[in-house]
């Protein structure tokens, strides 16, 4: 057996355990995570200096630095969000349907936990303790996979949840961490089937790619968001450009933000000049169409092929005139990547025929696709969006990490 | 492009228009696919006497011969099948849940189609119609890969729905069939991805092994079924070896059916001569630990490891006794397949410690596993029985064929 082997193992063992210890002691458990973390925040600091020392000496960018590192306010942001999760509802036990058959048979749907969840991360030591929270609340014991370049801060914080698990009653091995950060290791967990019921990958589109190419365990998708606007001939403009300029700008690194807007050409010359106007506050590159550049002028770059499939996640936006929702519906089904996508109109029937038509995670009407995310949806948490249409789509709370089994009453009923 | 990728993009323009044809006009098609083969089941005989010819003189065996016979009595059943899929409750458009939020947006969680579904199977050629006709009622497009020995028949019937589709107004490739029953074109199936958005084989075993194995795009593990009958210490025998008699014998190549019966010690002397009276009947061939052999004679051959994780799919049963409740779950976590698992007790609280405790797509108390069926569980049709617990878990019927998205109706939100 592998080491990884070795820790899949005890995973099933504690989840079956986990699977059956109910909200109370969970409860307990998150608890108890959030005050050893909070008790014990030194250790986990130290460590960091570790993996930022490092860091430092191996030339990492400014920003990136930035997410790794943390600090008191960090650490207690951390705390802040374990106890947020232990406040949601538990999802599990709840039953989804229930009834009798003619022959008597009750028969209902329960949610159950999913059992084993592998995730595998990039640089944010956050994530370490966010999903664990998580898969812990829902009743999955959690194999995590960090990036090495948050190695240090991840051991520790994963030694200080397993004491806390072990302290409030229940298995350590319901939190465990991949001990070597080599691409092996991310390759081993990819195929761990038999131990890993479902594999997430969160960071950026080459770990997801990479993650969905190679892995045989299920896989959850999440993350990749070309993300279009489209303003219709009957849209408010000034609405219009105020959702676009949100959707591009208040954070364009993530993937909820926008990367193109299609404009009815019956409309393109007044909304354009408009939505530069507030586009031009964040130095926005524009990469236009010839139609667009006509309007705005030759300083838009012209927009290449691959830039309608790009997500760019900075402050560049491409820009297409089109013949109107039709061309666009085209456009986004060609080049969206099933994330969020909107429509600015105040027209009812091609309002409906966008939320009917566009298929992609999301679809809005007159709002910004930067709501995509599971705290704005009401969800609590989140621990991804997925992209894909099987298991669970856009924003991931806890009731997408479960699965149900039914249970049947019987009287001795036999076929 | 290779053949299966031009059929692959022509299944995605087809789903987009299938997607928002809306319930009259699929239960129009519906309509149309059973009146048509109706109507050419001359055709299709024909076609299925050249599989039969080709098999027999491959020196196909009998039982696999009648599977893949077809005459007009089951050519009724299949239209028959065609028209109660039809009268089911087109999931499409449900919305799951809806509500506003404190910014005023409206967001609505809407069943939609997954998209492109494709289905690898065997010689039954009754499968070609039955899971086309759940694709299409649940919105999806379908890409067929049926195998080499029904070949004629399945072509012959896709060749009618793909008409019956075109006069009801529907693109025909909405139903397709996979033109080459080599094994390179399995493979290729199960890497189409960016067309399919579904695989679900169904079939024997090694079918789905194979697919799980070796497929890229997302697969949903149907069927393979080693269920138990754990027999408590107080239990009603009697009920015990009606339901174990039931499970075993009423159709013991089906998925459903039981393999192994665990036998509490304290009750196994007086049970065991009780079930054996019934299990007689059909000649079964009983597979016994040392103590199941002590109590019914040396003639009941000794199990070996692998008696304990094989579906028989045969009249064969393997017999263990157990010290109780505990080391039954036990012995199930270890040799199940999560498929369907049932306790016969009298006491409530063994009763439900069983339900919580065991990890299974179905889990009963005091009935036979074989309800573990789409019709039984009133789901009205199915299109297997999932194994896995991402997406769907238990019988698949319309809904299990659906995803979601987020509607969301704003008012100019920006974050």
């Amino acid at each position: 057996m592998t080491i990884l082997e070795t820790q899949g193992l005890a995973a099933r063992q504690a989840a079956r355990v986990l699977a059956v210890a109910g909200s109370a002691r969970k409860d307990a458990a998150l608890e108890a995570i959030a005050a050893a973390l909070e008790r014990r925040s030194g250790e986990i600091l130290a460590a960091n200096q570790r993996d930022l020392e490092a860091a430092r000496a191996a030339g990492m960018r400014p920003a990136l630095l930035d997410r790794l590192a943390l600090d008191e306010g960090r650490v207690a942001g951390i705390v802040d969000g374990v106890r947020q999760v232990k406040s949601l509802p538990d999802p599990i036990g709840q039953t989804v349907k229930m009834g009798v058959r003619p022959n008597g048979l009750t028969i209902g749907k329960r949610r159950v936990p999913l059992g084993v969840i592998g995730i595998i991360y990039e640089a944010r030591p956050n994530v370490t303790v966010d999903a664990a929270a998580l898969c812990l609340k829902s009743g999955n014991a959690v194999i995590l996979r960090g990036g090495k370049e948050a190695f240090h801060s991840s051991s520790a914080m994963v030694a200080v949840m397993r004491d806390a698990l072990e302290e409030a009653g229940l298995p350590r091995d319901c939190v465990a961490l991949v001990n070597d950060t080599s691409r092996e290791s991310a390759q081993e967990l990819m195929n761990l089937t038999g131990y890993l019921d479902v594999l997430i990958p969160r960071g950026g589109a080459g770990l997801i790619r990479s993650v969905v190419e190679h892995a045989r365990v299920p896989v959850i998708q999440t993350g990749v968001g070309v993300c279009h606007i489209y303003v219709d001939g009957e849209a408010d403009l000034d609405m219009a450009a105020r959702i676009l300029f949100n959707a591009k700008c208040s954070r364009p690194s993530v993937c909820n933000a926008a990367e193109c807007v299609l404009v009815d050409r019956s409309v393109a010359a007044d909304f354009l000049p408009m939505a530069w106007e507030l586009l031009r506050t964040k130095q926005v590159e524009v990469r236009g169409c010839d139609e667009t550049r006509a309007i705005l002028g030759d300083w838009v770059r012209p927009a290449v092929a691959e830039d309608w499939d790009t997500e760019f996640g900075d402050y560049i936006l491409a820009c297409k005139v089109v013949s109107g929702v039709e061309e666009a519906m085209d456009f986004i089904a060609a080049h969206g990547t099933g994330h969020s996508e909107a429509i600015v109109t105040n027209n009812y029937f091609t309002a409906q025929r966008f939320l009917d038509e566009v298929d992609a995670a999301a679809v809005y009407v007159n709002a910004s696709t930067r709501f995509t995310d599971g705290g704005e949806f009401g969800l609590g948490a989140e621990i991804g969006i997925s992209t894909q249409k099987m298991h669970a789509r856009g924003p991931m709370g806890l009731e997408e990490l479960t699965s149900s089994k039914y249970v049947i009453y019987g009287t001795g009923q036999t076929r």
